[in-house]
């Protein structure tokens, strides 16, 4: 085996385009100045792989300009060709399942907490590619558990930022206790979670957070409210108190790459009747279905 | 001009420590999977030299663990070791006026909100000298513009986090603007600036916001406290309504690098007489004869 397979052994499916050159993830690095790592000046994506393919690549790209807007950061190129680039990454990657993690930065230069010039100072730009597990089919997967902790985050968490730290210390208190993911809490009703946008079904209503700047806008929440009336439930958007989402009849989280999860238990307590309800299974069967109509036609006839 | 002496010429006094290896900072690189630049999961501090010797080295480094205990994450070695290699970059980059910026993530691995284990992911520490101009004597530099702008940072503030993004769009709203700083205000009261502490000179007495949540502790915010008495004025630590303290006698920030700068005007008023203040003045004569008790005795006599 000479040093070039090895490589492409080691490096099994871990590609990364950064400002227009193409390697391994592992070889790829950045300068300590970049904004990102000094600032957390920069906006992200996460998109899931299906059949080699990025699901929702557009609208992954429409929430990364509205991204890049918000913070005043201009993208380098046009969204058609970041999707090529994603599409020939992906290929280059031969994964079948995976994840396309995009993300870009306002540059390189001498820290200064303004704005360098865009004209010397471009952005850094990439994205790379990483083997996934398929998901389990829908109703067929565990149940996760949640806990809810006080949403201590920024006035603007509808802009997809890398300032994720008060994130990361959410999902880590949930873990500490023994649960998968935190719900952010504030002044008694519950935002979203820490990794992912947060959905109740109330009777014959699916109830989840309006876009104000507490929430995310999700990709898989904008597909999951869109599909909601295929199978028999209406939508509202309203916040919602705590109790009411607790006792709720089910319970489930979106996110790109986990697609929709149910929820066991929160805080400790059972929620519904602790295992995946009828309208989540329905749900998720829609949008796996959504995601086939995308993904099948672009692939060839084995 | 050999290479190894170009080298220098172009290096300038920046030179960088990066988990244990000395470099000129222009070559140092980070992995794109560190956690610092992907989930702004780390700590900073930035002091400012004189004669070549850090100043406050004690108290940056200790505020440096409670930051870092924060966030639940482990500093790599002892405040005395680190002191010592600050002095020892220091010394190599051969600066009299420069800046220490010193920054620790919680180490480079596959991306996850959940922290790696710290046993097989190190940590990444890094600091980092550049020359700064020296400042201007007490009294005779020039005054700053300021803009008020919503407090739209996280809950936790007095922690001294890279999650910068809501400071960084702050001052560049401040500039847009024509102004030199952004101040926080939030219901009606001041917090701080983007990246500096505030202070208020109402009569004979020295006003600036408490230790909470809402506020960094400034090492020159304390020092500005302390010398209060010796310039004969009371302190009091308490929230400032906006339109007290655009009308208060005198108006400055403090921050590591600038010392104390006098306010010239605010949303475009002009504060206080218009020029820097007469206990503006002597504060900062104060505190540079306390950065000079601190850094003479190290230096030896020429």
């Amino acid at each position: 085996m000479d040093a070039n397979s090895m490589k492409v052994t080691r490096n099994d499916g871990e590609w990364i385009w950064i400002n227009g050159k193409t390697m391994p993830l592992a070889d790829a690095r950045i300068g300590v100045e970049d904004r990102g790592f000094l600032f957390a000046d920069g906006v992200y994506e996460a998109m899931r792989l299906y059949r080699g393919r990025p699901f929702g690549v557009k609208e992954h790209l429409e929430r990364l300009e509205r991204s890049a807007a918000a913070i005043d950061l201009a993208l380098p190129c046009c969204r058609d060709t970041m999707a090529q680039e994603i599409q020939r990454l992906a290929d280059r990657s031969e994964l079948t399942d995976g994840l396309v993690y995009l993300q870009i930065t306002r540059g390189c230069s001498v820290r200064n907490h303004l704005f360098p010039d865009p004209s010397t100072v471009p952005p850094t730009l990439l994205f790379y590619t990483r083997p996934l597990a398929p998901l389990p089919a829908p109703g067929e997967g565990a149940g996760i558990s949640l806990l809810s902790v006080p949403d201590e985050r920024w006035k603007r968490c509808q802009i997809k930022t890398i300032a994720l730290l008060p994130n990361v210390l959410a999902k880590n208190k949930a873990a500490a206790a023994g649960a998968d993911e935190a719900v952010f809490v504030e002044d008694g009703h519950v935002n979203e979670c820490s990794t992912s946008n947060l959905f109740a079904v109330v009777g014959k209503t699916l109830v989840t957070h309006p876009l104000t700047n507490k929430v995310l806008p999700g990709i898989t929440r904008a597909i999951v409210l869109e599909i909601a009336a295929s199978v028999g439930v209406g939508v509202q958007e309203r916040p919602m108190r705590e109790d009411e989402a607790k006792s709720a009849d089910e319970v489930f989280i979106t996110s790109s790459t986990r697609e929709l999860v149910w929820v066991e238990s929160w805080d400790g307590q059972r929620v519904g009747k602790g295992r995946c309800g009828d309208v989540t299974r329905r749900l998720h069967q829609a949008y796996v279905e959504r995601v086939r109509e995308e993904v099948l036609p672009h692939v060839a006839v084995a």
